[in-house]
């Protein structure tokens, strides 16, 4: 126990009273495997060999999502945080460089926040395969998520890493960003949609912050339950519900935000900025206020696909929190 | 920014002062693959196909660090957990019943928190096999994990679950416990103590505590660098370095706390108690002082080997930290 008085001596801007700090795993079910042969194995150097039987029930589908609730937030709703394909929930901790992160950053600005791993990620942990997954897993290269992320226009053969002259993202600390990464799979959006329509259901009312791929999960779970959403943030998102089979007046007064960074060339990242620019339309349409923040059209270049680890992540986030104080009630 | 006013309102025991939530990952190396076909990935429904190469630079053998630094700690030392085998830093988090688990403990009792998910678990991530890792993963079922970490005696066929008459595990949440469940690698020991030794050189002086598998682990980190450990706490340590090629005279005057549950009965747990002891008694022939803890010697009794999720886990606690306010300095 710390003292009262301890507790109170000159708190700075980066400290905060916790409540707690905890987490859950939710979603998913159990599978019955039989038929494999056994194996033995030695669990620990010196332990004694122990036989094993691969068969038997096991959990698959769920989620992971670890929250940190503040003893007085200052926001009315909590913030969730959903990162993209190939990343986890650190997406949102320590910046690769070591810099704090937008989970910090929103603690510092009285957010209770909420940080997941989606189906198959990180701590949500995935299930073998081919005897549950349908797929097997991919692995995402530095090469790929050099150029996809933008962080510049090519990755030689050789390694050598050109950066776009004005990006904002830490380059010198690109090998600690690839150590985030985690293998996906192409087959489990169904059931990662129910884990976050879960999650939402436990939690919210709350305000759902995605990024990239984890955006159509977002806009999914809001379409699902549109009563417990109080505001969305889109930071790049790079997949939409097909506007042909989803009714968007329910989504009616809840308010959008999108963010793109810059250097969206090429046909992948013209037709994700294209389709974002379509499905904000539609939303607007449907008296859902958006707005759409292209960051070079504000003066602000050179940032990355990886918006919250840019060395202007700060200039971003305090971008959605005006945000947020403006728009959520 | 939550005003010093609200942030000296009457704290409670369950509410500290944070100054940083953050994290990293530390060890691991690049790998490169190549001569693998081409795949065609659609990462988001809606999204355009991306043609992708699976040959590259990767990274593999990192580990994840998570940390919870307080403005005031009031212990000297931080402390390290580490997780067993088939788990990640979940283990400490909240328990499968939904009460505050050890990381909220130690954080309630002033210790700065650093909880790991070890190589190829969790946020950690795994690499690709065969390309990368040498062996397939193992999956523990529910069957094994209810008897093997003594929960009861028998899990039928039929899913019929019999816990011990007087179990401290909560039974009831089973189900939520083994959603924490990661698969294992048998062939990644030499890469897990390489990433654990860089933790414990980035982080401490610290004291470790370490259950099961995470043990052998820490035994190992100890030896690499005691100059840099205060205290070891071994949670139902499952490995332990062999005395034949280990120097325990390095370890003079480091403090060891060994705790163990009840119901050891059975080949394998009689034999890790036994080299439990062993490896105590050498610690204390060494001039490093030991405290074994048999629970039930003392009058405590049902507690399985997830001893941190148990009924009574705070009393356990409770003994760590008094222990560890009169072992360390």
């Amino acid at each position: 126990m710390i003292g009262a008085a301890a507790l109170c001596a000159q708190p700075a801007s980066a400290q905060y009273l916790v409540k707690e700090v905890g987490s859950f795993h939710i979603g998913g079910r159990t599978v019955t495997l039989d038929g494999l042969p056994a194996r033995t194995i030695v669990f620990s150097p010196g332990s004694p060999p122990v036989k094993v039987d691969p068969n038997g029930e096991f959990d698959a589908y769920q989620m992971y999502v670890q929250y940190v609730k503040l003893e007085r937030p200052a926001a009315k709703y909590p913030l969730l945080l959903w990162h993209g394909g190939g990343l986890t929930g650190v997406t949102f901790e320590t910046k690769p460089d070591g810099r704090p992160g937008w989970q910090q950053y929103f603690l510092n600005a009285g957010y209770d926040t909420y940080v997941s791993d989606a189906v198959e990620r990180g701590r949500a942990s995935f299930a073998q395969y081919p005897e549950i997954y349908s797929s097997a897993p991919f692995f995402r290269s530095k090469r790929e998520a050099w150029v996809l992320f933008r962080i510049g226009p090519s990755y030689g053969n050789d390694g050598q890493r050109v950066a776009y002259p004005d990006s904002r993202f830490p380059a010198a600390s690109f090998d600690q960003f690839t150590k985030q990464f985690v293998p996906r799979w192409s087959s489990n959006d169904d059931a990662t949609q129910q884990a976050y329509n879960a999650e939402v259901d436990k939690v919210c009312p709350c305000i759902v912050l995605m990024h990239s791929q984890g955006a159509n999960f977002g806009f999914n779970a809001e379409l699902a339950t549109p009563q417990k959403i109080k505001a969305i943030v889109a930071i790049e998102p790079s997949g939409f519900p097909d506007l042909h089979h989803v009714d968007l007046q329910k989504l009616k007064g809840i308010p959008h935000l999108f963010i793109f960074g810059d250097h969206l060339v090429g046909p992948f990242w013209e037709k994700v900025h294209a389709n974002a620019h379509r499905y904000a339309q539609a939303l607007s349409e449907a008296s859902a206020p958006v707005t759409f923040i292209d960051l070079p059209a504000r003066g602000i270049h050179g940032n990355s696909h990886m918006l919250m680890m840019d060395d202007n992540s700060d200039q971003v986030a305090a971008i959605v929190d005006g945000w947020l104080r403006a728009n959520t009630r």
